[in-house]
């Protein structure tokens, strides 16, 4: 999808989420954000018109603060991305594997590529960093510490990739929100997120995921975070197959609202090739 | 409750894990180990008797990698505690905040405490670590680092607390569970944790907890975490009330085996004060 408009992303250059926001908007500008918040910002503050977030990998989970954000923010979820990741060991010149005393990259980037380390690098140092892209920053001018990062990062940068793919999964994919004020129109192949909580009492889920169940609606996702309100009460996150201007979906929505205490609709938007 | 025995938990010491585990078990030999998965190796070697690990915080919601290993691992869970998190800014000596220059924490505690770092140490340079105690370790020997962690971690290290009760939410409790060889008996006030997965269709996770809501038994807490093998497919993890060999709950978790793809049931253990 090509739209020439401003769009916000969690920076540095070269992170996975500047790859993602430019496959999904290949002719824009981009503003670079410090964090998931400043995304939000950003769009909420007019500076940007769209943002794009992290908010789920297939191996991690969810991105907590995404999660979070959305259950406060007043954007509209427009669009969905979803990124293979693929983990590079970058340095600054092609230096051996024997040579390397530390690997720095952010913990799920590390996280993801724990069997490469414990085989191929079981002598190096593990650093943590903010960032993927940051990492290869931190590495830029040393002699004997590599970086896990993108194959953006290591062109931002003008450094070398010495093993490509070292991610344990093939199954490593990041799947990215749009958000936007706007609304997607439908497309026919869309998906809806929706955020709801029910009474504390037996079978209330069941009762609320039911409005689906019987219109054959398919739940692609539902995920629980805490209420932040009162300890261990829980709201639950959920993706939907369709647009919310179809009416079997129009008609579920109208039904949760009457039986949750909570309902939120994030907004629909086109799939992406998996979801 | 308190039982003659060792007990692994989540090191360095002056971690939560460490504080959870004392209050569980009052008279007890501990070890220390360096991750959870070591708590984890600790039990199933039968170097300790029980392990105490985090699952939950009523905040930042699940600890992933916890998660994932009780999906991996053959102990059983056989309590749970529920620790009240009070976060504290602690440094070598007792200098001014305008003094500050970084904050070393994990990045849970970060998070819990972002309105204080952003209003009080706008300025400060925030850096992760590996643990709270890990952290205060950290600035042990620093004029101008501070770190965020637990009372008990102040007092191991020998350090001053600056401010205390720095966290955003006074709703902030981890949630640990107790892992062990055997099984808990009834009390009649227990709790019981599952995992499973059903088939990918619309309505299959409905199906699923039709088998207890019409038995009226109440889910306390239901996650989702991604399966791993095929991106954006997904295990439940559950809590129950009541205990396994109950006759509701057995006839439902007999039903539940029937009807979903997998079934694993982690253990039955009595429950904490507020879940």
């Amino acid at each position: 999808m090509s739209k020439a408009a401003t769009v916000a992303y969690l920076g540095p250059k070269g992170t996975y989420s500047e790859q993602a926001s430019r496959s999904y908007f290949p002719e824009s500008t981009f503003i670079e954000c410090r964090d998931i918040p400043e995304v939000f910002a950003s769009v909420s503050s007019n500076s940007a018109v769209f943002g794009i977030i992290p908010v789920e990998n297939s191996i991690e989970g969810s991105v907590n603060v995404a999660l979070d954000l959305l259950f406060e923010s007043e954007l509209n979820v427009t669009g969905e991305v979803e990124q293979r990741i693929v983990h590079n060991l970058i340095a600054k010149d092609d230096i051996g594997l024997s040579r390397i005393k530390a690997v720095v990259s952010h913990p799920q980037a590390l996280a993801q590529c724990r069997n490469f380390l414990r085989t191929r690098l079981p002598e190096a140092e593990i650093i943590e960093a903010g960032s993927t892209a940051a990492a290869v920053k931190t590495v830029r001018s040393s002699n004997d510490m590599v970086a896990i990062g993108s194959e953006l990062a290591a062109k931002s940068y003008s450094m070398k990739i010495l093993v490509s793919g070292i991610e344990d999964s093939p199954n490593n994919y990041t799947r990215f929100l749009v958000l936007s004020h706007g609304q997607a129109a439908r497309t026919g192949k869309d998906k809806t997120s929706i955020i709801f909580s029910t009474e504390h009492a037996p079978g209330a889920l069941y009762e609320a995921l039911g409005v689906f169940a019987k219109r054959k609606i398919n739940l692609t996702k539902i995920e629980s975070r805490p209420a932040r309100k009162k300890p261990w009460e829980y709201v639950f996150y959920c993706d939907l197959e369709g647009h919310q201007e179809e009416e079997p979906i129009k008609e579920a929505l109208g039904e949760l609202r009457a039986r949750t205490v909570f309902l939120k609709i994030l907004g629909s938007y086109p799939r992406a090739g998996l979801g």
